[in-house]
């Protein structure tokens, strides 16, 4: 008798910021970095992709619908994930006759993010890392988040890491074939839970230069980016696993702010130059640098992806200080949770007024935990898309 | 008998600006630097520096009037110019004893911009080179212009390449005195006369870091320095001068993109770091990268001192393609001269609209020759300060 049923399970995954940047491709058809890279994972209470993995014999193709709209999956990046999941489910399937074959159906796949896509949010690491986990659940696949980070990593390179929750390192590896270039669990985010992240979105447009594109235009013409990924991030790497270890927040901070300095000084560099931070970017440092020096400490770190978007770290007992000096300002920007004060002064006028009309919506967040299984799905029992 | 005379000398000192970035002093009270470099000296029928140097037994002290206003004159290095200037006059008065004593009188010196001061137009270089050259005349000082480049060069480091014209190389030396770091001439304006620059200024208001203080913070928190200076520059100096010398303009204008892209991402990378370049800045590479693809070979360089504006060097057999493209967008911005076209497509709206919100005024100018001898005083001959 002919299987026709639809097999179907779901997960939610993180987006992670980075506090030491990846960029550059040692190997770009495995996604294999020149250099490794740590980050923090951020809480799937604010920024998620929930995403559906289904399977049944009635589905005549491979498909993925992303915020609505059908993803092309020809790429070889995601021919990479699917083909790499469906050889570890055909293997429990060859040793266990009694699993029915999904190795063997077409897939359909649904994901949704609650942020907007491609706008420096690191969107493509959290929907890789669902994609390979909903994937790995549907399929009951027992391999290790470590294992799983190996295939989302050559779906997108940082997704690796939002295989974990935390603080999470993702190791560069030496092997030609990439076998050891994944994430490693740094730190549990119960370690230092008090870690608090307030996302300046300065823009939810569209990015000029792509990372992929971008990265590997640095690795071919900087000459300054040799000298970071040798030593620069190597030292980082040490001094930030120890800062998160010892829960050094200042030191945490300074590399976290050195690090994303030196990773948009390689833009600056290539050539053609590539900026991805603007006028407000800038302004939103002069923000943190004046939060810091009011405070007498470094209880603010800030740093930018592959966009102008600010993410300012703090601890959670520094809120009032952080969320205060920016609130004062953003107020009426939309993103605020209930209970943050305002305190005045503390940002020049010049900077204020650049934050003001160049800031959309600010996201409050924190450090969060890895993929969460959940039975909230995009795909109803019949296979059809669900309308949300 | 009492000298009662007022003794005069004038000259007019040029802008440079480096197409090899002198950033970084590995000595501060010498200005020795962490590198050579190259620049252009610029015409000085549009940008120079006038400065009249007298001395008189009848002057109380030593004095500097600068755009009108009275100069503080007790730093450092201004006092070294004053003493090296006066050391050297003094061996002449002990030689020959029929010289009139300057070296013992009081100096006055009045001198004038033609430009706004510390706008990141390199007023400094003009300022010193000026300063240095006047007295240099009054004292009828015998040095060449490499010498009296030396004293320049302890006023403010790039000054010493204001005292040639044409294409000049400041070689950064070994001694630990500095007696060989000094400026140097790598060709003539005659050997290269068609090379054009129109700077397109951005913000008259003074910088917020200063190039001196910026400099030094680089050269103390920058991990990514010392690949510039150890590797960068000096490959930049050798290709530089051999397209100087081939009057290979594709090659002149990549290294002086690269380099300035270099230096500003050291000063990206400084800790905490340090913004010269803003949004009208990056759109104004955005403009000369247009104007390349679209003449489908480069024929338009910009640069970057420490400042927001754009220097973009061209030659004159395209200034049609070059200044039209601009034009097109800035011919309502002052400073145009007259027959310049317009080419309009060149410049993507996003681009053109920033530099038009942005760009204050043009200014059309070439290379040009060394300081000048004039008779035109800004002190009459009763050494009062001529009324203007």
């Amino acid at each position: 008798m002919a299987d026709t049923k639809v097999y179907r399970a779901g997960t939610t995954a993180p987006v992670n910021i980075a506090v030491v940047k990846y960029w550059g491709k040692r190997d770009a058809k495995l996604n294999l970095p020149t250099n490794s890279s740590i980050s923090v994972t951020l809480s799937q209470a604010d920024l998620r992709t929930l995403t559906t993995a289904s399977c049944a014999t009635a589905f005549a193709e491979d498909s993925l619908t992303l915020n609505g709209e059908l993803s092309d999956i020809s790429g070889a990046r995601t021919q990479a994930c699917f083909r790499e999941l469906r050889a570890r489910r055909a293997a429990l399937e060859a040793s266990n006759a009694a699993l029915p074959k999904l190795s063997t159906m077409a897939l359909k796949i649904v994901s949704e993010n609650n942020f907007p896509t491609a706008a420096g949010l690191a969107s493509s690491a959290a929907g890789f890392a669902a994609l390979v986990q909903a994937i790995a659940n549907l399929y009951e696949l027992p391999d290790s988040p470590a294992d799983l980070s190996l295939i989302a990593r050559q779906g997108s390179g940082s997704a690796c890491r939002s295989l974990f929750g935390g603080y999470v390192a993702w190791r560069m590896g030496d092997k030609a074939d990439g076998s050891d270039s994944k994430a490693d669990l740094v730190a549990e985010a119960s370690h230092w839970p008090s870690m608090r992240a307030l996302i300046l979105v300065a823009s939810a447009a569209k990015k000029g230069v792509s990372s992929t594109s971008g990265m590997q235009q640095t690795v071919a013409t900087s000459g300054l980016f040799k000298e970071r990924i040798e030593r620069i991030v190597p030292d980082n790497m040490i001094s930030m696993e120890d800062a998160i270890l010892n829960r050094n927040f200042a030191k945490f901070a300074e590399i976290t702010m050195r690090d994303s300095n030196s990773f948009h000084a390689c833009c600056a560099d290539t050539f053609p130059p590539i900026f991805y931070m603007n006028d407000v970017s800038r302004a939103a440092i002069r923000a943190v640098e004046s939060i810091n020096a009011k405070a007498g400490k470094t209880i603010a770190a800030y740093t930018f992806d592959a966009g102008p978007n600010c993410v300012v770290y703090y601890l959670e007992e520094d809120k009032g200080a952080v969320l205060g000096a920016f609130s004062e300002t953003l107020g009426s920007t939309s993103g605020w949770k209930a209970g943050v004060g305002s305190q005045s002064g503390v940002l020049d006028e010049t900077v204020a007024e650049i934050l003001r009309d160049g800031v959309t919506r600010v996201i409050m967040t924190g450090v969060g935990e890895g993929p969460i299984k959940t039975d909230e799905f995009l795909i109803d029992a019949n296979g059809e898309t669900a309308k949300r």
